[in-house]
């Protein structure tokens, strides 16, 4: 039976219509993946090209000879936004208001490897991926200019990469996100109501009921919305309550990487290697100790395409229950594989 | 130079990065358009296979023989939400709401020919697909468990769509949408602060400073956005105060079925043939009469993929100013052809 659910976070309603399922053409036609070489000359992020990018900003191993990194963080080579001019507001009238497109835009590049993907990269490579997240997310969110950072990665063209080489990308803005800013405010009302995290409470019910979890480790948790906006949205979230990226431990990381590969690798069989967006969604830089957010990571897997309906409404069509995602891939971790 | 600019509906920032229309591969690969058939034996809109359909709802001309209708209203044959169940809530514990999906999910066919794009349509026949839209608007409308009305053209795979023949859809739902609901309360404190409709200022602004308007009728304006999502996003408004898309007179249609037409024509052209969507934007059915939201019609060529920045932040980003393209369609608009 089709239904509409209330997402808890935001109190958006998202149509869950089962039945389109079976529609013909219900998913986006599957993208060919070519066959890549685990080296390509052309290819900027691949090893001897290092000329071929910005320098770099962060490289591991940290003192690392040029061509023998593991993980190499550049700047955008066509940045959205830099770090030029200031953050103050100019007028035009009430109904212009702008500032200069301050900020940062990196490339974390995953790997020497042209032709890995996350999924089937080593424990230890996502580890030091995800340290160079957190080295990056720390360094830039000192600067008092830089409010928001988002981590993200598009995998395969239907989720926006033009390059093929393993990478993620990082974007510092001087103002919080709009999706943050009706986040938060959600989560501030809650708190003033019922003097807790939003999210603490929503992931003690979902670990209580059990039918949307795919997993849980020592410190997080991965689990289906129940509202999830689209077929197989996946979220890791931290147990402990923590609003931003910059609080994970260091010995967590161990476990995250660990969580986020297995997770990763059980969205590439269940899907066959989907195309897939995921992002860190974090508080703002200035919000980093607060009591109302809780950061994790979003995986979207890029099986429908957003259309008029969601453009102009803002509302998603679902055509699965995460109920039955869940348990499809707490069943397909019982069989592990791979790392 | 690249900046910030802040969209004066929502106050979410846009990113403008000028800059990064140089970069490669900046535009979403061209979709080859197939040639199409004039009538394709296999399609389920063409004429003859009225019976591959549920039965119409709404027909032009209203008592036209099979097979001889101008524009044709079926249900969707695998819809979204349907008229079965009611509007009550459910709760299953304090983050657990839904509801059944109640509501309606029809399909406009826009004209018996198969490959004609409505830029290439005639007045006429544009004309009659929108008095179709008010037809079906205003009787869905007075189903008091309907609450908000989308209608939406997906045209081209990127935009969404699946069948090649000309169609648009409507999709009624028991609640507000998320858009409309951020947009209202928004729109609700200007009116407590200025006493005016804010888009009706807005409006005048933009009439005032001119760099961003594309044309202006009798009755009816448009423009690209001061913060445009994306590059040529185009609004079509109405001069004169009105929340909603029932409140169109029917002496006006004549002349909106002129500027929709021209404007998808100038957009075919600049663009060569562009996947679009095109979403009318109006109030919930509750609010008809209210003075804070002004109904729309919003056309987003699909030259960008949304992908993991867009989807976390909830910004955009915009690789051109919209008063470089409202000023290319102006010069556009001054060579006329088709129609």
């Amino acid at each position: 039976m089709s239904e509409l659910r209330q997402d808890p976070t935001t109190n958006d309603w998202v149509v869950f219509a089962v039945e389109r399922a079976k529609r013909p053409q219900h998913m986006a036609d599957k993208v060919h993946h070519k066959e890549l070489p685990e080296r390509d000359e052309s290819c900027p992020f691949c090893p001897g090209n290092e000329s071929r990018t910005p320098e770099e900003v962060y490289m591991y191993p940290h003192f690392a000879k040029v061509s023998d990194w593991q993980v190499r963080v550049v700047p955008n080579a066509f940045p959205a936004l830099a770090m030029k001019g200031g953050i103050e507001r100019r007028e035009d009238g009430p109904f212009s208001h702008s500032m200069d497109a301050f900020g940062a835009h990196e490339v974390i590049i995953e790997a020497p490897s042209h032709n890995v993907p996350m999924a089937l990269m080593s424990y230890d490579q996502v580890e030091q991926i995800l340290r160079a997240y957190l080295n990056r997310y720390i360094r830039l969110g000192r600067s008092r200019s830089l409010k928001y950072i988002t981590i993200f990665k598009n995998q395969g063209p239907v989720a926006g990469t033009s390059l093929a080489h393993p990478h993620s990308q990082l974007i510092a803005t001087p103002v919080a996100s709009p999706n943050y800013r009706r986040n938060f405010e959600f989560a501030v009302k809650y708190y003033d109501d019922m003097g807790r995290c939003l999210y603490c409470d929503l992931f003690l019910d979902e670990r209580e009921k059990g039918v949307r979890v795919v997993t849980e480790t020592k410190h997080f948790f991965v689990f289906h919305p129940y509202a999830s906006h689209s077929p197989y949205e996946t979220w890791i979230a931290p147990l402990e309550h923590c609003a931003s990226f910059a609080c994970v431990k260091v010995e967590e990381i161990t476990e995250l990487a660990k969580v986020l590969k297995d997770t990763l690798f059980s969205i590439y069989q269940a899907l066959d290697n989907p195309d897939f967006n995921y992002m860190v969604l974090t508080s703002t830089t200035d919000d980093t100790n607060d009591p109302y957010y809780h950061w994790h990571i979003r995986i979207i897997p890029r099986l429908t395409t957003i259309a008029g309906f969601e453009l102009g409404s803002g509302m998603s069509i679902n055509t699965v229950f995460p109920e039955d995602t869940a348990k499809f891939m707490r069943e397909l971790a019982n069989k592990p594989e791979g790392a």
